[in-house]
């Protein structure tokens, strides 16, 4: 079969022949029609994950065919027994397992779950780990409820668009955060209430005073930015954490944190019971995924360097 | 009636005559038998909290006796209707309000609750705020269960020792963490199953590979060691925080947070309604508060510099 494989970190990806996988007891084999990337591949490929082996296939997100079927792929592998956290021996699909990079794949049948009918190939791909993170942090983290205020940092992002659009579905005011401009008007677009840019002086501030404090907030920025989030959070609220691209928070007071009740929750992924929500969620308010862009899986780099620069406005798929 | 009084800040309380309290249609006036010292009450008297109104009658907690009866006081004023956290106009007793370190108090019938038999005036008076605060911080926030392992930082404190007994009626693990190897040394008398001393340098990689890691910590130092915690936080962990007094939190990493579901749970006083959980709890489990040291009213000045130079184990208590 043809596939893009990882030979070694800091080279491109190459698009070439990779023996045809073969199922067994376990596993069976699912003929891929699109692929979606996440901001994993990037960092494997820059070699900034633990653990990297190669060679190796990538991609974390499939949707495909299995006996005449439309399935997406549950993105992980043995999430483990507790619903709170993944077990010891939980990984994530694509490396060291070979991913969805590729025109087949064998994988257990316990991660085919059946894609959403109103969804097309590739806006199907896109849904898997964005939504299952989005669905994690928003509902079984922050516990989400109707009418409550969401704030969302760095629209654009999957996993932050997922979230938009899950917690319009459920009926909250929802609050965007980006450094773009176009990026906000095209959140607009999609239904947010409010945005803010974040490279303008004191947004925080005039945020509180336009839209008032969050019950939710979700973010994958951390860094020193953080301390502005619980200003911005209300007494009660809890606020989702799923990433850390701007790197360690400093200088935050927890005075705030305690006084104000506030839960700080990190969250990753999610169980095999919640990707089954999350789909079912989709399913029922016709969500579709934003589709930033779609790449033949031949020209994949391209998908890759188009995520590196943070570009992108929703999904990066590669049809297969 | 005799009352310690704070005229001003940056000057020692004084002893005098205040006017006795009246009740009204919603208050009725306790007499007060015993009080204890909170940090809260240093803080104020340096000028170290907000909204400092004098003259007052400082104390947040009293037991006393109402009609023949053995009461404890609820600590706080109007909680407010939700569970997760107060309302806009709580207030925690003594200031603005007068408090406990009086003969007298006027307060609401809502505030009274029956004292545990099987403490005497002084044990009884140690027990609200600490008992309270703990009680939150570890059963409402962290949501401990028997068996795991607990985390207390700062032993010694009132909080703290309250939350060390709670866990171990509970049926936790316990390990507690000083500065002083003579606090440790008590706090094995009282019960924690591990001891670790945070001037030893690795104290934090020794304690992971002795103990392993820990299911709940209880935390109210914050700091840059604030990120040594979530090192030693298991997958799924729940960390409760209640106080920062080693200021603002620096270089924490937030990837071990949501690489490992990590909650961080921000905790304050507690409802009516775990207060009467506590009580009963405390009943029920015959825990006896640790009581540091006694002083008569008229000394309280000696009693809040004792406070003030954290060489306190147990609550610091006036005999009224």
């Amino acid at each position: 079969m043809k596939a893009l494989i990882l030979q070694q970190i800091h080279q491109p990806l190459e698009y070439g022949e990779s023996t045809d996988p073969v199922g067994n007891k376990e596993t069976v084999v699912v003929k891929l029609m699109a692929a979606a990337v996440n901001h994993r591949d990037v960092f494997i490929t820059q070699g900034l994950y633990a653990g990297i082996q190669t060679p190796v296939i990538l991609g974390s997100d499939g949707a495909g065919e299995y006996r005449g079927r439309r399935v997406l792929l549950y993105p992980a592998l043995e999430w483990g027994d507790q619903t709170t956290h993944q077990g010891k021996r939980f990984r994530v699909l694509g490396m060291p397992e070979n991913g969805t990079f590729a025109e087949q794949i064998a994988i257990s049948r316990k991660n085919l779950f059946p894609m959403p009918e109103h969804l097309d190939w590739q806006q199907g791909a896109a849904l898997p780990l964005a939504g299952l993170t989005a669905w994690r942090a928003l509902f079984s983290r922050c516990r989400l409820k109707k009418g409550e205020k969401v704030l969302i940092t760095g629209i654009g992002g999957g996993v932050a668009l997922m979230a938009l659009q899950f917690a319009l579905a459920a009926g909250a005011e929802v609050t965007v955060t980006s450094g773009s401009d176009e990026k906000l008007e095209k959140a607009r677009t999609i239904g947010a209430h409010h945005t803010a840019n974040y490279r303008e002086e004191d947004w925080d501030k005039r945020l509180k005073k336009s839209v008032g404090a969050f019950d939710v907030i979700i973010d994958s920025a951390a860094g020193d930015a953080f301390s502005l989030l619980v200003g911005l959070a209300s007494p009660g609220a809890r606020i989702g954490i799923y990433g850390g691209t701007l790197g360690k928070v400093g200088g935050l007071s927890l005075q705030p944190v305690f006084w104000k009740q506030i839960s700080i929750l990190g969250s990753t992924m999610g169980s095999p019971q919640e990707f089954g929500k999350m789909l079912k969620f989709v399913g029922q308010h016709r969500i579709i995924t934003i589709v930033d862009s779609v790449f033949d899986l031949k020209d994949g780099n391209a998908g890759l360097e188009r995520m590196d620069k943070g570009e992108q406005f929703g999904k990066i798929v590669f049809r297969v």
